[in-house]
């Protein structure tokens, strides 16, 4: 078993390149296309020096910008030794001081900073209207918008160049982490012609940070926003994290929890807002908040926040005048509402359009927008709680205001290891839908888990919804091309808090980095940002490479096996969401149990949501929906989630489903043994401290999956009252233990 | 105004010596003394690097081992060209390592690692039973105890060389902590003749950190216990946290709040704390935990906690056999019962002596003590708060166990700015009492305010009781002289958290700093330590220490003066007791509001404890009684807290007591300007990151403190009804502003 999942980790460098995609191909046009990918074969069979001389703690994440070796690093410095680059704006100069700090270090000499090109090897950095060189270049810009940029090998008056020239001090800020980007992960750069443009709007990211630093769902500390200092202490880290997000085109944040307090509206935190965005502004990342519905009645003394009162109405127009007045770039507010609790429309008899155009039309005059949740499900409703969301949201498509965008999970659930796509994605043509990612790892082992999320990401932005014929995929419908949105965005709920490596582990830093990337462009590859983000943090070495990207890229279906596989679903423990717990029932809500959603009985196991069922399935588009209908046609990692079968239901390897069943959970927690024992072979060429830290938390990983394989097998085997396969340990504790474990201290609980 | 603040700030160097005790005078004998202290003087008016090269961020405390400049480090370098230290034991090993750290930082190169002396200019260090070359030097060492040690200049047959040595491996290991001092604070090293051993046995850090990672009067971040991850993930913080607490001699650490959770008795969470404290033991550091006493009840089954219960009792003991199973070292349990709603053995009609006694049986067998906090106040009784612990505590002398200790405040309200000693002091001659310090800012501005606490806790310590005639000073009770108390020890509640700089702010580690000094011996002088810190921490140059513990040392009274002068106590907002709120009444207890405490009038202002009022002055020795009992005999800074006294009562500098209450506040606020003006004029002398750190929260301190001034201001005169004194401004708002604000996020709430 082992040996399987080893192959799966170490699948073939050639497995890793998509035809029609990939960070190369979009990089480098024509011939420079397959020179870039034959020297980068090239050069990971160099092997290069794997760690700095001191100890690195993952501060610096993927900006680490240490030295290139000897030989390689004078080829680099050839194209760089001259900076011309303006410092006239705050954005331009972050941008020269970023250059020169990635140039110095990674270089070990600092460019020169000069006016103009007198020399060979200048990298000229602005726009047409800050720099006389680039104005001169006569550039095509036109089309790379305000954040889009080129990086191009010129000649100017004969010497040898390089330009990074974009329309906005923002684009040509994010040209120059490009360009640092291809020299840490070691790209050619004699002979660049690159054009980049996101293909989203919005690339932001929501924390759940509450205003006491607690941050829900968060496994790295507290936040990071240390509001009692805020305003007055400008804590340096907040420079870094405008940094770490404008070197992945993360261009907006909403600071604090959606679950909000109405206290984040009133002066005093306003102007600690103001102070964060004041920091951010440089680095083209616009402050957001989440804005509780009630706070008219919590903190401005109405008696109502009814959404068509006008005192109300007049409320949230006079508070949006008052943030603008602190903020001029505010980019508007984040609604939950009537979910979970929360305040909303719905109290009054109102519609989630009636409550987010109040507020659009708050923000209208300023430019501001209202990003309005579709995650809710009622307390009164008993039907399935995965139909909710897309029977209150769809009748309202169209009747949203032109500054609201719909917030839609990327699940009809809530984050799942797995969940197949939100059947609202596509399903509002003319509502803009921004996906909402989970960064931070609530169902994927919290922090201690090795779980990289770029296939989780992918997979649902390359699900076909059909809703338009083949190649509708939820990308598309993310981007605006499927539905001409006038405006898109991605959303990542935040795993940043205040530990020393920002994510609570270094691989999760990789997660936010996947989402970031993909945030610019949906249509990237997983796998290739992977490899990016292990040259950037690990190592260059592609012996180091290609072990790392082989257990990050089969990570997360590891998780999804030795947590909930085949289609299971919201099986962990009860509130803290810490462990097994598919035993949970009772309590205030059948849709907050286990046994709603596993339906485990003597027959079988799964959640009827075929047409004969909960007929959630007829939510997608037809075709979709026969596939999902029928359990020989739905995909394997989707059975138990529209299908309740029988226990010896065969599946796909031939096994009878409860056998195929402990074959996942054991092949989940093989995969963990699988990259502790490849992490291991890497001890030597990753630094001691980051290594010695990984190294533990793979050890508690192979532990707690274990424990979910234990827990689970022995919980469902009451039901199937069926021997476990040969071969197959049984659980190492009876039921009753698993059942009894509490863990009332559990990180991040709401 | 200022000017006077200067002159404090700037008091010149010959008052920092106290002439019967001092750092230097304890470390050097005979002739050696007067050397070293012009030596030292000597060295401050050589202008040394201040900082070195690359940025700080206070994670190093007073533990940088920066570089020595050239010509002085040649001399240190001949001194320690060689080691010879084991490594037989963790301990040894941790000590060598330190000594290798510690003189290769210092010196740029790394003394040789060797197993005799065969050169000049060795370190030698360890025990006579560990070390050859010790042994046969023949130095008496019995009167040093177990954990103290000798350093000495000697010569091993004809080589100059230093010996560090002790008859245990941890005394050694301090005295190589002192050994490195020497150095860091660039003492000579030449001719040393130091014996050094605690004058208290158990020098104690309280942890109020929960099992959620929130620190109760926490200012510094979260609890560093990471408890989610322990036992697995042992984070290297806590090695460095043992290292810092083992260079100034604490030996014992509390890890959990005294408001404790009995789930901290839980296997799950006993296993926590053994991987703690296996991290801690080779820094000589034992792991005591705060128990909570209904245990029994709350995960024992049991349906009583009460003391005398025979399954009550044996539920206890049979914890204890647990957890030195998992602790073979475990200190013993520290208790809050009966106080602010914690359970106790008064819920079942006993004595703190009953509850007490019946823990101490449980872990008498394994060496373990009970530490029995004698903060308690009743929810009944009505009289005078202050008066409490005495009432309850007096009649139990004599009737604890000899493994129980009683751990009481410095003062009988709660860790106020200022406050007389506390009359427990000297009236518990049969009952070992351990001083309780405040490390962490609860009353003294959290983390943004400079307070240097030296001064309080030396004002603490020498206070005299005179219970057994002048000179029964506090730190005599404490250190058991007085009473030749078997059993001595101080406790200090930790200002430790996952801040980068561990405790909030720079400053604020002088504080754990002094704590730790103070309780290996409470006669050292707080400004020898200031100075100690500074050099440490900061830097050698005289043009940089000399205002710096200026600044600091007149810090605290500074924040008596803005907040609570003349006696006042008690007055800042409720519950999180951030800012002024002397306003504050009504609520669940009269005792927990500002009102109870100042009582002003039309009449007047202040707390009449005189045998007039509340009669607490007759809890103290006869002669001190009659002197708090008089105003006119009163030390002015007590005068409001033993005294009700009419607003035009004169005070000791002419002004009536209305306008010298005006004046201490403005002179608090103008000391602070004053710092922020010495802190500028050290722009360049200390690392740009550290001193814009603390040049933003002197910014705060100062807002803050003209916050605590107004709002008093305002608030009072609204009794006084005088107005204020010639150029005194008026309050910047009206009062109904000061109480109409509200901080319902402030950090560290209980």
């Amino acid at each position: 078993m082992r040996a399987l999942h080893m192959v799966r980790a170490y699948r073939p460098a050639g497995d890793s390149v998509r035809q029609a995609k990939g960070a190369i191909p979009r990089r480098l046009a024509g011939p420079f296309r397959r020179a870039a990918a034959a020297m980068v074969l090239c050069l990971c069979t160099t092997l290069l020096p794997a760690f700095a001389a001191h100890a690195e703690d993952g501060y610096d994440l993927w900006l680490r910008y240490r030295p290139i070796a000897g030989a390689e690093s004078t080829g680099y410095r050839a194209h760089a030794t001259r900076l011309v680059a303006g410092d006239a704006t705050p954005t331009q100069a972050a941008t020269r001081a970023e250059l020169l700090r990635g140039l110095s270090g990674l270089l070990g000499t600092e460019p020169v900073v000069a006016a103009g090109v007198d020399g060979d090897g200048t990298l000229i950095v602005g726009t047409p209207a800050s720099s006389k060189p680039i104005a001169a270049l006569k550039l095509k810009t036109k089309d790379l918008g305000r954040e889009g940029y080129l990086i191009r090998s010129v000649r100017v008056d004969g010497r040898p160049a390089t330009v990074i020239a974009a329309n906005d001090d923002i684009g040509a800020m994010y040209g120059a982490f490009h360009y640092l980007r291809l020299l840490q992960t070691r790209a050619p750069v004699d002979a660049l012609d690159i054009r980049e443009a996101p293909r989203t709007q919005l690339r932001m990211l929501n924390h759940w940070d509450n205003l006491n630093r607690h941050v829900e769902r968060g496994y790295a500390g507290e936040s990071i926003w240390d509001w009692h200092k805020l305003p007055d202490y400008l804590d340096p880290r907040y420079t870094d994290y405008a940094r770490a997000n404008a070197s992945i085109g993360i261009n907006a944040t909403v600071l604090n929890n959606v679950n909000a307090s109405a206290q984040q509206l009133t002066p005093m935190y306003i102007a600690k807002a103001a102070a964060l965005a004041n920091v951010f502004r440089p680095y083209g990342i616009r402050v957001f908040l989440s804005a509780r519905f009630s706070a008219p009645v919590e903190i401005g003394g109405l008696k109502t926040a009814d959404p068509l009162d006008p005192a109300v109405r007049k409320w949230w127009a006079d508070k949006a005048d008052e943030i603008y007045r602190a903020i001029p770039d505010f980019g508007g507010f984040l609604v939950k509402a009537n979910s979970e609790g929360q305040p909303g429309p719905q109290d009054y008899g109102r519609t989630h359009a009636d409550g987010a155009n109040m507020m659009a039309d708050a923000v209208k005059p300023h430019g501001g927008k209202v990003i309005w949740r579709a995650f809710v499900y009622s307390h009164e409703t008993p039907d399935d709680r995965a139909k909710q969301a897309y029977n209150e949201f769809v009748p309202l498509d169209g009747k949203f205001r032109d500054n609201v965008m719909v917030q839609v999970k990327n699940g009809a659930i809530d984050f799942q290891p797995r969940e197949p796509f939100h059947p609202l994605f596509g399903a509002m043509p003319k509502t803009p839908l921004m996906m909402e990612f989970q960064i931070t790892k609530e169902y994927l082992g919290f922090a201690t888990h090795l779980a990289y999320l770029g296939p989780l990401f992918e997979e649902t932005l390359e699900a076909d919804t059909q809703v338009r014929g083949l190649g509708s995929t939820v990308a598309k419908v993310v981007d605006g091309s499927l539905h001409k949105y006038a405006l898109t965005g991605m959303a990542g709920v935040a795993n940043i808090g205040s530990d020393r490596n920002w994510s609570g582990s270094h691989f999760d830093q990789a997660n936010w980095y996947v989402y970031g990337r993909l945030a610019w462009n949906p249509h990237l590859s997983a796998r290739d940002i992977a490899q990016e983000w292990t040259r950037m943090t690990f190592s260059n070495d592609a012996d180091v490479v290609q072990p790392i990207v082989g257990m990050m890229m089969g990570s997360r279906e590891a998780v999804v096996d030795y947590m909930t596989p085949l289609g299971l679903h919201h099986l962990m423990g009860r509130s803290h969401h810490y462990g097994p717990g598919p035993w949970v029932e009772g309590g205030p809500r059948a849709d907050w149990t286990s046994v709603y959603y596993h339906r485990a009985t003597k027959d079988g196991i799964g959640f009827d949501r075929t047409t004969h069922g909960s007929d959630a399935v007829s939510q997608y588009a037809p075709p979709v929906a026969r596939a999902f209908d029928d359990a020989a046609k739905t995909p394997e990692q989707f059975l138990l989630w529209f299908h309740h079968v029988p226990w010896d239901y065969t599946t796909k390897s031939g096994r009878p489903l409860w056998d195929e069943l402990v074959h996942r959970y054991s092949q989940g927690v093989g995969y963990v043994g699988g990259m502790r024992h490849t992490w291991n072979g890497l001890r030597g060429r990753i630094d001691a401290e980051r290594h010695a830290q990984v190294a533990t938390f793979l050890a508690i990983q192979e532990k707690e999956a274990k424990w979910w394989r234990d827990a689970s097998i022995a919980y469902f085997q009451t039901f199937s009252q069926r021997p476990l396969p040969e071969g197959e340990a049984p659980p190492e504790h009876p039921l009753e233990y698993y059942e009894s474990l509490e863990f009332p201290f559990a990180p991040g609980n709401g």
